[in-house]
C-alpha cells in the first residue's frame, strides 16, 4: 500500500504542523476543517483526524464514502472508536508539544503508530519515517501511558513556569533570569536520573524553609497548594 | 577592599562547586567542614558560609577570630542571621541547581548580592564577576521570591520528570523518549511566555481526558493529587 496523498482534518496546532511536515517530504496533502467534510477529497490514501477526542467519533462516521486509512492522533482515545467505521485504521500519535506559530524541528518528533493490521502499520510507519527518526509502535495502553507521562513532563512543567513568571513579576523580574537555573535542571536529567537529580527544601527535608515559603504565598490558593502537594510528594517519595 | 584568599566552610553541593569556580578563576580557597571550625585560617578576606540554613547561625556564632567579610548562600536567611556576628557581612547566593558530581558552566550562574555597606556588596561583586556574568543586587524580599520561584522552575519541575519517568518504566521506557518534546517545552518559553505556551487537556478544559488520567492514577495518592491540583490550578489561570 503506496501513500501519495494525504488529507488532514482539523487546522488546530496538530493538524497544522502535520500539514506543513507532510507537504516538506513531499506529499501531496490538504488539510480541510471538519465543518467542511462534505467537500472531502476521496481519492487520498490516508486521512488523518486531527481533531479534539470528542470529535473523533462524530468525524469519523461522516467519512463513509472514502477509501482510505483512517487514523486520529490522539494519545488518549483507542483505536476502536475508528474501527466500527473502517476496516483499515489505526493512530498517529505524535509526542509533542504543538503551538501554531511556534516552529519546530518535525525530524525530532517521536510518532508512535498503531494499525488496524500489519499493512497499516507499515504503512504508517513509511509515512512517520519520512518526517521523524523517531518511529515506535504503542498500542493504546502505551499511548495513553506516554500520554499520562508527557502531561507531567510538559504541561505541568510549563505550569510550573507560569507560576515562577508570575512570582517574579511581581518585583519587575521575570522567567528570564532562571534560564540558567532551567537549562541545568534539564541538562542534569541527560547525565543523571531525575530522582538521582532532585535538588531544593523539599528533599532536604528543610521544614523551615518549606514554613516560610509557604507563608509567602499563603495569599494565591491555588499556588499554596501546589507547593504544599508537591513538597509532600517529594519528601515521601525521597524518605 | 581586596580579596585574595577566601575560605569556604561547608563541602556540599554548594560549597564543592563554589570552591571549584573560585579556584578557577586564580583566587586562594580553602575549604573546610563546619565540624573543622577550630582550625580555620584566620587570615581571609571572605568567609563563604556554605551550610545548611539551620547552621548558619551556629557557624557564624563561632567565627569571632576572623576579621574578613562573612557571606551565607541561602535564598532564604535574612543578612541579619550574620549581622549579630559581624559588621562587615552579606550574602553570595548563586541561583542555580547543585549537584556534587555534575559539572557546570559557571559564567551561567546568576549570582544575587547583597551586603551590609556599600563597600562589602562591590568587594563581593567584584569576586562574583569574575566567576559570572551575570551578576545581581537582590535584599532579602527579592532573595526570598527567587528562591521560591527556583523551587517551582526547577525542583518541582525535576520532580514532574521523576514521577514521568517512573510511569514509563512501568512499560519498559523511560524519560529518555520525551527528551524531544521536554526540549521543545524550553524552547517555546524563550519565544514566547510559559502562559501562553501552555498545552494539554488541563487548558483545554478536555474533562473526559483528564477523568481517564485520573483513574488510570488512582493507586497511586500522591500523583493522583498531584494531577488533580495542577489541572485544577491550569483551568483556573487559563478560564
Amino acid at each position: 500500500m503506496e501513500i501519495e496523498q494525504i488529507t488532514i482534518v482539523g487546522q488546530g496546532n496538530v493538524g497544522t504542523h502535520l500539514y506543513k511536515a507532510l507537504i516538506s517530504v513531499s506529499y501531496d496533502v490538504d488539510i480541510i476543517n471538519s465543518r467542511s467534510l462534505y467537500n472531502i477529497r476521496n481519492n487520498s490514501e490516508l486521512y488523518i483526524l486531527a481533531v479534539s477526542d470528542d470529535s473523533i467519533d462524530d468525524v469519523a462516521s461522516k467519512l463513509s464514502s472514502v477509501n482510505g486509512i483512517i487514523v486520529h492522533t490522539s494519545g488518549s482515545k483507542s483505536i476502536d472508536v475508528l474501527s466500527k467505521y473502517s476496516t483499515k485504521c489505526g493512530v498517529f500519535y505524535p509526542l509533542q508539544t504543538f503551538t501554531k506559530n511556534v516552529e519546530l524541528n518535525y525530524s525530532e518528533i517521536p510518532f508512535f503508530i498503531e494499525g488496524s493490521d500489519l499493512e497499516v502499520v507499515c504503512a504508517l510507519k513509511k509515512v512517520a519515517n519520512k518526517i521523524s527518526k523517531l518511529v515506535y509502535d504503542a498500542d493504546s495502553e502505551r499511548r495513553k501511558r506516554l500520554h499520562v507521562a508527557s502531561v507531567f513532563a510538559c504541561n505541568y512543567v510549563n505550569h510550573m513556569w507560569t507560576i515562577a513568571d508570575e512570582i517574579l513579576k511581581n518585583d519587575g523580574l521575570s522567567i528570564n533570569v532562571l534560564y540558567p537555573l532551567i537549562e541545568e535542571t534539564i541538562n542534569k536529567i541527560h547525565k543523571i536520573t531525575p530522582y538521582e537529580s532532585q535538588t531544593g527544601p523539599a528533599v532536604r527535608q528543610d521544614m523551615s524553609v518549606i514554613e516560610s515559603h509557604l507563608n509567602f504565598l499563603s495569599d494565591n490558593d491555588d499556588t499554596y497548594n501546589i507547593y504544599k502537594t508537591l513538597s509532600n510528594s517529594i519528601i515521601n517519595k525521597h524518605k
